[in-house]
């Protein structure tokens, strides 16, 4: 071969140890662009209290605590804390110890993971669950991995689909149209101009950052009325609607009408991992073809074992859906009341509305310092730019006395920033 | 929008509820591929009994269960029963509950995860750390998002890299060039011809199948003298190797000179996740800019605690490291000296050729069954084909007893089955 250039310069310059300057400047430089864009996202380092849900304790950068209310979590019916799931945690660490060893072929096939994808499959109603190491390697590896499968496949997604959806979907290397989200007609436009090429409708339940819901069955009516299969995120309801919390599906009664549902173990559940279920053979073809579940460790039986516990207890108890929903209703009404411009849902998701990344940021800076309570600001990428909001998620452990708290706090923090009240109109920016 | 063509048939017929005979063709049509190829999967049901590794339980299909010796584990050192590492789960667990309830940004940037990315700073020497869900995610998101960055970025990747790294080479969009297996003339010359742009060279220390090693210290000298960047995957190495178990980079004196270590939390550490350790700059940029970090719920507290007490006591603690060194040493000897074709390795991988996938499967199966023994088989895609092996993985609980007994079933498994003995040459068949 040919060797007819030189070398560059050696990279002799250095910012610290084993630093090199030259590439460094350009990670240096994507960071100043964020700071710049006020879009930089420093994250709170706290730590739950076991038994005292909603309270955690704040960590500050100078290593300082103070207790908090958590006001934006996805653990939205506190089961990470409940004591059958922290139970069935801490007696299967113990028995089995901590890890799998091993990816799900090569010695990590753990007895309490194929229990919990069997317990998976019954609350969906399907012939099979197939669990991951998360809710987005379970849509990433999922969606991409059918859609191959299907020989000249069409992908129709919604607009609003979660970023792990949108990378399965370019995953697959299929073409794709994205409808308007819940766009009945549109979605029909786009079915009908597919023609009888095989198509894959891909689209969530609830959309967790609106609290919009789906309209799953109308969906499934056009799937089979243009011959299309579905694949439906559960992820914002699984625990929490429906008889027994297999999510908004089972709740409308077409839970059996869609042909993949996928959901997290890691919110209403409260613990971690993702899944699918599904007929046995989607679910044998994803276990034996998707690179993202073949290649890793899998999940730990403790952490199997816990979710496992949940999605049992979740099944029989429908007190802790219920208090979820009042409370959530309840906290609505509170917030409104009080004249803070809060987005109508149908669902637990309370938006607060801001729409502008500073002033969002400094509302929840704001909450924390002076009033203990967090509320992670939502910015862009997350959602669309000028409809920056904080994101409020009650459980059926934020009381009357937190509701009025966080009221009174919100409408102080409104006051001292001059944000926004109800009755403002937020509109998406253009990027 | 002009509707021209009819829409295709109803989806009527149906193999069972809710399950569309015209898309399941498609996924059963795979599936009969790969039993045709004698390529499907089955995966043993196993339980690992904690304070008696590497014994497990394994379950039958029928409910069964019978005490096997497990010999393929990658829970290398047995960590993930170790009473510190299982105490800190438990522990964990009962103060903060299970789930860490959000995404890093959103309520699950949990302290015990705090902790951990310091911890693993400074094991690799590093600025900074970031844990992800897992190691394949800290590949895929951790490549393709610094090479993203760095803009018209070269890769130069090792022919045997790991699916995660090829699928994060994939993702980053950029170009990229293969160079063959630790070869360090070819690398050269793919630097060389790359001139003076951005290159990323992308490669493992120790390469899992095989159990060989990477050249680092020569790959840095290229690195400097072409000025590339280096990303290198301990994953088979991290707990194993190195005064502190930072891994074979640590072990050659050149960890400061390579820019990103990735590596597993769940083999040498016995729990789960993945991170790398790199500048502040780096491990911030992948932060605020990868996906797959951003978009997913954050590792449970109760597994950071587990995976920093493995890595603190690995830290300090060498006698792991030098009876895994014996016993796997050991182990390959017996294997030898019974003529069997165990692949000469430096490390702590034991390969045992057999050439061959449905053989290969029938020796693993006939170990189980006969003897108590689970070694995985190991065939295409994970090794080429025609390379087909039992891997198998001695750790330091791997007594003198147990590798007499794995000798002597190997070598009655290798005669009743009429395998090839050591001498044989295995070659890559053409795909
Ligand atoms: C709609 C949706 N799908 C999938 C995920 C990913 O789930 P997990 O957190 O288990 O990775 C999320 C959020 O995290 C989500 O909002
Ligand atoms: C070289 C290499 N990198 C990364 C991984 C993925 O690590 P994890 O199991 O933590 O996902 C593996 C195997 O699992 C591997 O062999």
């Amino acid at each position: 071969m040919p060797v007819t250039r030189l070398p560059a310069a050696p990279n002799s310059a250095s910012a610290g140890p084993g630093i090199r300057t030259d590439y460094e400047v350009h990670f240096r430089g994507a960071l100043d662009k964020l700071h710049g864009e006020r879009r930089y996202r420093v994250f709170a380092d706290i730590e739950r209290i076991a038994g005292r849900f909603p309270a955690a304790t704040w960590r500050r950068a100078d290593g300082s605590t103070r207790e908090i209310t958590v006001w934006c979590s996805n653990d939205y019916l506190g089961m990470g804390q409940h004591p059958e799931v922290v139970g069935a945690m801490t007696d299967t660490a113990k028995r089995c110890g901590v890890g799998a060893g091993g990816t799900r072929n090569i010695a990590g096939n753990n007895s309490p993971l194929v229990d919990l994808e069997r317990e998976l499959a019954d609350l969906h109603g399907k012939e099979a669950g197939l669990v991951f190491t998360s809710g987005y390697v379970s849509n990433q590896a999922g969606i991409s991995t059918i859609a191959k499968l299907i020989p000249n496949c069409l992908i129709l997604s919604d607009a609003y689909n979660h970023n792990s959806m949108i990378e399965g979907v370019r995953h697959s290397g299929c073409e794709k149209r994205i409808f308007r989200h819940n766009d009945l007609a549109h979605l029909e436009e786009l079915l009908i101009e597919a023609g009888d090429r095989p198509k894959l409708i891909v689209f969530e339940s609830v959309y967790s950052m609106d609290g919009d819901v789906a309209p799953i069955g109308k969906i499934c009516d056009l799937a089979d009325r243009y011959g299309a299969m579905t694949y439906l995120d559960e992820v914002h309801a699984v625990g929490l609607y429906g008889e027994r919390g297999a999510g908004i599906a089972e709740r409308d009664g077409v839970m059996h009408r869609v042909d993949v549902i996928e959901g997290t173990l890691a919110k209403g559940f409260g613990c971690v991992g993702g899944y699918i279920t599904a007929s046995s053979a989607i679910c044998d073809a994803v276990r034996s073809f998707a690179p993202g579940f073949i290649f890793t460790t899998a999940l730990p039986p403790a952490v199997a074992a816990a979710a496992r516990a949940s999605v049992r207890y979740l099944k029989h108890s429908k007190s802790e859906r219920e208090a979820h929903q009042r409370q959530a209703a309840r906290t609505k009404a509170a917030l409104d009341a009080a004249g803070l411009p809060v987005l109508a849902t149908t669902t637990h998701i309370v938006p607060v509305m801001v729409g502008d990344a500073e002033l969002c940021k400094a509302a929840a800076d704001h909450l924390l310092e002076c009033h203990g309570i967090y509320i992670q600001p939502i910015n862009y990428p997350t959602v669309p730019r000028g409809t920056e909001r904080l994101r409020i998620t009650p459980s059926p452990f934020h009381d009357e006395a937190q509701i009025q708290k966080l009221t009174a706090a919100l409408a102080e923090t409104w006051d001292s920033l001059d944000l926004p009240r109800a009755g403002t109109v937020f509109v998406e920016a253009a990027e």
